[in-house]
């Protein structure tokens, strides 16, 4: 744990701010005290941690602009941006509050006939490291952090390298809030480090383990997870190749479709784990030239977020056309700081083969445009595609399309998500909201890391037979204190607590 | 795939059946007709899924007699024990049809504000490895099966070598009850052998795995599913060591209570997953004695499953010993077959430390007495125990306890269900059930493997944005054609199914 953590503004490559990695002692003291707060965060009330989070919410609104300002120079994605993302993280870490207290994801039951008792217990610290491309909505204070503490697991996060100035100042923020708010300490702490990272996942006080970023670095997490005396659930979101279709018939709208397609894969220089990466779009209709002429008229000179993302842009260009793709149209890359160029590429369809090249992500404003000639030859490629975050098609929905519909059962099958009509990036919070996928869009396709289920990822549930109604833990009690929605023999009783 | 697979008659020892090992090309078409049955049955419905496991459910009552005494013939578990238990796989097989057509676990909901609907959909083909010691609630058609099957994923059981002869017979009457109900081909198979089992996980068309069985075993097969290119859940029930804690004023009934835990620890040679393995009584109460008299008084006599655990039965009872246990009482072990003693044994407090052979478990009619004097040592004990399935506790519940509460306390962060004044075995199936526990009692928490809640294991979630009505899945539509329970905007509506 010796490597000093630093970052840098990626429009010069200046040094932003650097931090000493958190040394051993100081984890084990961060992992211990988390310990301490796990025991008594399990005797909370969701509506006591509901406090906890609208305090943190409240924060993170006054501090909006010194916020922002920092993401910016640690980001470039620009102000307007993450102005918008840190409205939805403030949003969202109030939602995880309600949900909480809405109850549902406590799983309580009771059968009397049998006298059993169910409700679920929160797993105990979790470790969270977020992602580079959401230093708010998905960073150490982002939708894993609040959906743990909303269930009652304190949170170690790791602070993330391309924004270390901002995950401090947020976890300064952040422990602030909810000490003032009444939260036991340790129910938020900040790791730094990229040793200090793998060595959290092997603290035995961390309970499970919430990732979101490349596959490379959740597969790790994942392994060393794995690898402990105690393996602990793992959620890690990596992300792969999105894909869009656009069906024959709703190829007569191409040029408004083109138009989207450039403003979602090349909006925040392509950096989102559901930025499409593939179009698929009926032979003969010249997408390939309209996405070009698209894209040229936005102009795009991306800057990205790490110095080694902007390499990685240009090696995933190099490895597309070694595997068959040519670059129709390239802008942009020879800025100051981590610059890269934006690109469409067009590959033949059969080139779009399993294990292809093609079929990997390359995370920037870069996609591919593949031309179809039949059905049959679409859903082989579609197919022979890793299965992924989320997937959108493009048809008409005023007369039948059997085409359409076809398509989405292969998705289904392939994704977490499924747009029609719409754009891959932008998941919100609700209820319905999945953010996951099969392996290896994430390492648990039963988990979601966005809405109301995210908090199911925490807990583990316990049965009660026969136990005195006071010993119950408070929330499983026959009154229901918590009025959290429940099953009593058979009978759901919904919360009067409704988010809608 | 060589070695042949042998059921033997733990009585006499005599060979009963035997059968060639599952062939890796045999093995190759029962997964690849399982997967072709996975894209029938993710588009059935839950009440057509309900018609076939009712269907299963009259055909295992229809073969009762046939079935009961084939299954004491593998297992000598004795008739009368192996007719209930058969009735409660009946009643558990038309539990989970139920539980499917009710919705839940399907997790449907709908967020009008952005256009989303929820649905799960199922994983695909599971592998099911059964029991040794419930050759029918968690054998090759237990719950795991029942319960993928009405989750919509097809299952390729593993026979079981200890109930070969029952394995294949179960697997015949399944198939053929389900092909009469209008089940696909490939909705259920059986695979023989060893070596195959270990294929069936490795086969890529293999999406999930549920396991009960030893400690060893499970984790063996956790290994192999996540050393697949595409890593599969793992749901092994692996069980541990369960205990019994009797506080001190619940010993004013000791009596009673010892009786009882013979009972429970000694029935069918305590070849249960929930045994308990550890009674802890309070000092000065004779508790060992009593145990003691009252197993003499029922003259056990144990025939174990197979030969191995006849032979664990012994190890065991060296190693509590050599771990500090003295043997207050051993009885049989000497009759022809599989013969093992029951015993019971006492510890110092002392001895029961993190890592101390004492808190490992012993299959057989073999548990350990501990007296404690003071609560701090009870709870120090109990903190050191692995995580179980299930614990106990003995007390009045006519006046205030605090001793019983704090253990109840301690274990609840522990184990997967506590029992007050009751005992550990007897897992009945219900909405309120969980039969799990954290690791490494099973290898994930989340899960249980018995209740309504067992379908959850085998189906991932999918959020559809913007697709219009009938190109949704069926159960996803706006009418709710399937009837399930759902939520619309945050408003849960209940199923009109109510499975009581």
């Amino acid at each position: 744990m010796t490597a000093v953590a630093t970052s840098y503004s990626p429009r010069t490559g200046d040094r932003v701010r650097s931090a000493a990695p958190t040394t051993q002692s100081q984890l084990v003291t961060i992992t211990t005290t988390a310990a301490t707060a796990a025991a008594v965060l399990t005797g909370t009330s969701p509506a006591e941690r509901r406090r906890w989070l609208y305090a943190l919410a409240d924060a993170l609104e006054a501090y909006t602009e010194e916020l922002v300002t920092l993401a910016d120079l640690e980001t470039a994605l620009g102000s307007q941006r993450l102005t918008v993302e840190l409205g939805r993280t403030i949003s969202q870490t109030r939602f995880y509050g309600d949900v909480a207290v809405e109850g549902s994801y406590l799983g309580v039951a009771i059968d009397d006939a049998i006298g059993l008792t169910r409700m679920s217990r929160p797993l105990g610290p979790v470790a969270v490291f977020g992602a580079s491309n959401f230093p708010f909505v998905l960073g150490v204070v982002g939708h894993d952090t609040s959906a743990a503490i909303a269930a009652g697991c304190p949170v170690v996060a790791k602070a993330h390298d391309a924004h270390l100035g901002l995950s401090l100042r947020l976890a300064e923020i952040t422990t602030t809030a909810l000490a003032g708010a009444g939260a036991p300490v340790g129910t938020y702490a900040l790791a730094v480090g990229f040793d200090t990272g793998v060595a959290l996942v092997k603290a035995p006080e961390i309970t499970a383990l919430a990732f979101t970023g490349s596959e490379r670095g959740g597969r790790a997490l994942w392994q060393a997870a794995n690898e402990r005396e105690i393996p602990i659930p793992v959620y890690a979101e990596m992300g792969t190749v999105n894909p869009v279709v656009v069906t024959r018939a709703g190829a007569a709208d191409l040029d408004t479709i083109t138009d989207g397609f450039v403003s979602c894969y090349a909006a925040s220089a392509g950096q989102y784990c559901s930025k499409p990466g593939l179009f698929f779009a009926p032979a003969g209709t010249g997408a390939a030239a309209r996405v070009a002429a698209a894209l040229e008229a936005t102009g795009p000179n991306p800057t990205m977020l790490t110095e080694a993302i902007a390499k990685s842009v240009r090696t995933g260009l190099d490895g597309f056309t070694r595997a068959g793709a040519r670059i129709v149209l390239e802008l942009g890359g020879h800025a100051p700081g981590w610059s890269a160029p934006a690109a469409i590429l067009e590959a033949p369809i059969s080139a779009v083969t399993e294990g292809s090249r093609l079929l990997e992500e390359c995370f920037g404003a870069v996609a591919i445009v593949v031309e179809y000639t039949t059905a049959e030859e679409l859903h082989a490629a579609l197919r022979a595609m890793q299965p992924a975050l989320v997937a959108a098609v493009w048809a008409p929905t005023d007369g039948p399309d059997v085409e359409a519909s076809a398509v989405i059962d292969i998705l289904a099958a392939k994704v977490g998500r499924v747009v029609l009509n719409g754009w891959t990036t932008g998941a919100g919070h609700s209820w319905a909201q999945n953010h996951g996928g099969p392996w290896p869009a994430t390492s648990n396709a039963a988990g979601t890391s966005i809405g109301g289920a995210a908090l199911n990822r925490f807990v583990r549930p316990i049965a009660y037979q026969t136990v005195r109604d006071d010993w119950l833990p408070e929330g499983a009690r026959r009154s229901n204190p918590w009025a959290v929605t429940r099953r009593v023999n058979g009978v759901i009783e919904p919360s009067p607590h409704v988010v809608p």
